[in-house]
């Protein structure tokens, strides 16, 4: 099986950190091609970097059946394009923040996200409710620490630390969703010490994809109905 | 007071179809200019279009406040780059899908939208959803007939009233919202012939546009915290 | 166009504090008359006022048409008798809390609402679960003056704008929307510290009613259908 | 213990032909009085005919507890006034429609209320929102029949039984309510012949509210403050 | 009349404390017994004690119509079982946590729940929406001492009436659902103390079931299928 | 790996017919044991059932980490005792019908679910109201057939297949979940004839449960706080 990581942004330091979180939770079977935007912001913050990035991002999925992947995950918790990347893909596509989610559903009665900037934890605050799920997230939690700096910035893993902290303990949450995949790095430590578990988007991407290839599921062509071929100036 | 209404796809027929239904709408003090996109999708119905659309649109709504105009409307009602618009604005910004469901809200019970093809349908369905709206919508229907034969395919305004009718008695429709801005010729004539009152996006996204201003009213930067700047490849 | 401004309590010196605040939003092509009505209680503070008013308040709109107005507006952040003004007029009638809280979600995510006294802060936070709208509703703060004490009791401002801080840090809203519209004097200083837009039902009503004008909209005859003439004693 | 029921309209014979249904469930050392209101309207169908009977309601409620009952019944299915009454009372105080939904949650999954016309059903159903109890109504449906002709119209029983059975079938309800305490008269026959239970308000409202003097609870006064005594013009 | 309360544990202890509570609050002609499981877990605090004593309690329920009883209650905040028990029995079925709660809405807006153990609290959270009655919750809190040390532990009414502050102060609760029928003994001094009404589930039950009875009410086979017979092994 | 499929019912024949399912959709290095229960009920069609095979469930399910099991799946559509098994396990434990419906939400909008009985209908809707995705649930069907007949009965994957179409047509579903683990061997089949997926709840969840092990997740603590020993009679 051939799955095709493309994080949406246009950073190659970004990519490099998170290729071997990636394919580390791949099946042996499974070859795991992370890639970015060839185009686009740096790193996708708010609804304007989404804008920016998704048409590059949708050309990008577009190309994955075609160069032989048997499925897609979009690398990013803000989950960029979100129906757009449904819409034009042929193979299974999994977007990493709607993963990571349901998967915390399934262990937990209400999430907390913590994610890098103000903007950001809006953006996907808003995600939830478009998706229904609000009944089931604790709170979206900003660090203020922007995307290109989390591994650089003194201290980053104390401030995540501590935003979980108040998630469980003010808002209720019982499982923690990291709100970007550039905090893969910190997830391990963080399940160490926290009280309740720690869901990585991007790994939860990569896994939920291979499960919609082996169960042979791909996004319903009523929910998702493929565009017609039309004029782009 | 200046409105830029930007219609968010690239026909210069659609736009010149819409220009005296955007203008008649204001008072006679503002001056509504009503401008395409240079670049993108020749007509927005689906996501993917969406996302084919969005920097150009994001790029046409930055430039505003410089030409000196006090309020912008995007005229689409599939609310094409929602959030992002009301982040990179500095003047108030109103989205025609948005403003149509909350006038129809002020005078009906659960509002039925009725759209151009089922692509759109389904996100006009997940924008009602992403603002916490489901419960006041009756229903999403299509007529299945693409945006630019709105005005060239025969029998257009009998299959629009067929579903119109088809929402307020299958669905409970109390009002009908008209789910594509190329529909504004239809509306005189839909409103006379129905039972219920018809909310066409484009004009009330004007004159929402014009209470913004006059209540000084912009979107919140809480809500929609200002990006940073940032580079883009 | 002429709309009628109906304060639904009986205390003239109220009236004759909010008659500017009406006026001064308008198009110049408007005239505005505010009335109060000729019996009930002096000042709308809780459901028990509210019952007291509603009989009078519903004479008063239904005199409108014939008196030549264009729109009406019943000037009250509570919405008294929000179902029964739009089931008896024949022209658009638009309910002041109504009016802001929608006004509020075109510009913000979650708004918060700070009113009078708790009876009318239960009353206001009720309105809008019966909207639908409680996902967009932040919190209902009251800062315990009664409606008429709002000009004379000192220290009003400082009172209404620590609410306004403890819905935006505690409560998580965006957007304040002023929950009596005895409060019109202080929107403008309120705007100016708050670092988020403030929403004046009053003004919010008299644009919301030249819009509907302009757009010809009237609430929905199958939402609030026309009662049959009936014997009253 | 003394009950007294109050049917919120000025119908005499109305009112005579519920007291045996209203008494015929009291437990033996209860007294039920059954009165009408001196004012208002001859029936409630809408919210105007709310209106303009709530301060006649809120009047005859606040005598009660002078007169020595010890709780008091709003005999009505579209719970006029709701909250009024609760502020005022230092009785329990028990609406029927809001009783009768309660019942029916407790013995099926969602419930269906037949009334009498669309204007009511309007009215109930927004009730239904206001309580948060939509997820468990199936449907609000209205028979086409007034009030005051209930007891004369030839066929009624047929048309409430039509109506009931289209709630099961179609809307899949799995109770049903009774919409108008008029319809007193036909539950039983309806219980026989429908294959669900059927809840008739006026007889659930004398039943909770000797639930509520035994178990001696009456409105929160935090959900419902005692209004301060106010000046009435 | 005649009513069997039934405990779903196994403490005879825990029995002998409740019986007059339960009798105390029944009409004269009511025959009140109480009895307990003959096996399975000596408390109910989680969803495992649950499952420990569904299949006991089923049958428990299954015989009481054949005993000659009317109806049934479950006497345990934590609704054990409580689709299968209302499946199965021929007469009434009440159960405690979802009387107390439907109860408490008919005089609140938000009820909040004070329950034994974290555990407990989450079971109650979630029946809680599984009853879709999740907006009318504000909060469900745990004092942290088990059921059978209710009646032995120095100082549990003060916790339990700290908890109750809280959901009251902090959460917004309007009155009190007592969260274990093991805190019967507690309810009247709790109603002196505080601010808002007390809800006791075991006597809301009761009084729910004679209500039943008296109004001929039962679960509805359309929501709660009657089971075919089945081999059981 | 090693995953312990837990059938709870006690039907041989019924265990027999899915096993080459659950194994069919593991990875190479993943065993697979698929076991039934000791005791209880020879199917689970409702309710009853369930409370009648739950301490068997959770029995067995306690056994599974000390036979070295590195997770488990309750292979039932129904989620038996689904707090229940969480609480009590040391390793991961995936329920079916919650993992199916979490995966049918990634690849479309609402779900219809195709189920044996009403009565397993029922407790399927209420199971999802309980989890709180009823805005993704486009209707839960009985195809009338009980589980046990659905190998034997002739014309069951048409009966099935007519459902299905039912609820993509009348119902508005854009993915099909079986309702029944029974019903794996038409998965394929519907799948190739239906115009959207199919989601097989006993192998989804297999495929999640190596997904936790893999991701090193497990049910947490805070939402299912383990129950202290205690007795059980």
């Amino acid at each position: 099986m051939r799955i095709k990581v493309i994080i949406p942004n246009t950073s190659g330091e970004f990519r490099n950190a998170q290729v071997e979180h990636r394919k580390g939770v791949a099946h042996p079977g499974t070859v795991v091609d992370v890639v970015s935007l060839p185009h686009g912001p740096v790193s996708i913050e708010s609804a304007a970097d989404e804008a920016r990035a998704a048409p590059y991002l949708v050309e990008e999925v577009c190309r994955a059946a075609a160069e032989g992947y048997d499925a897609v995950t979009v690398d990013c918790a803000a989950d960029v394009a979100l129906r757009a990347v449904k819409e034009i893909a042929d193979i299974p596509v999994v977007s990493a923040g709607e993963a990571a989610f349901l998967v915390a559903m399934a262990i937990g009665d209400r999430f907390g996200v913590i994610t890098v900037l103000p903007a950001t934890a809006a953006v996907i605050g808003q995600n939830i409710r478009a998706m229904g799920l609000t009944q089931r997230c604790a709170c979206v939690r900003a660090v203020e620490v922007p995307v290109l700096d989390l591994d650089t910035c003194p201290g980053v893993e104390e401030r995540v630390y501590q935003e979980c902290q108040q998630a469980i303990t003010a808002d209720g949450a019982d499982v923690i969703v990291l709100g970007c995949t550039g905090m893969a790095r910190l997830a391990r430590r963080l399940a160490e010490r926290l009280p309740v578990p720690v869901v990585e988007p991007g790994a939860a991407a990569v896994k939920l994809a291979e499960l919609m290839v082996i169960l042979r599921l791909r996004p319903s062509r009523r929910a998702y109905p493929r565009p017609a071929p039309k004029q782009v100036r």
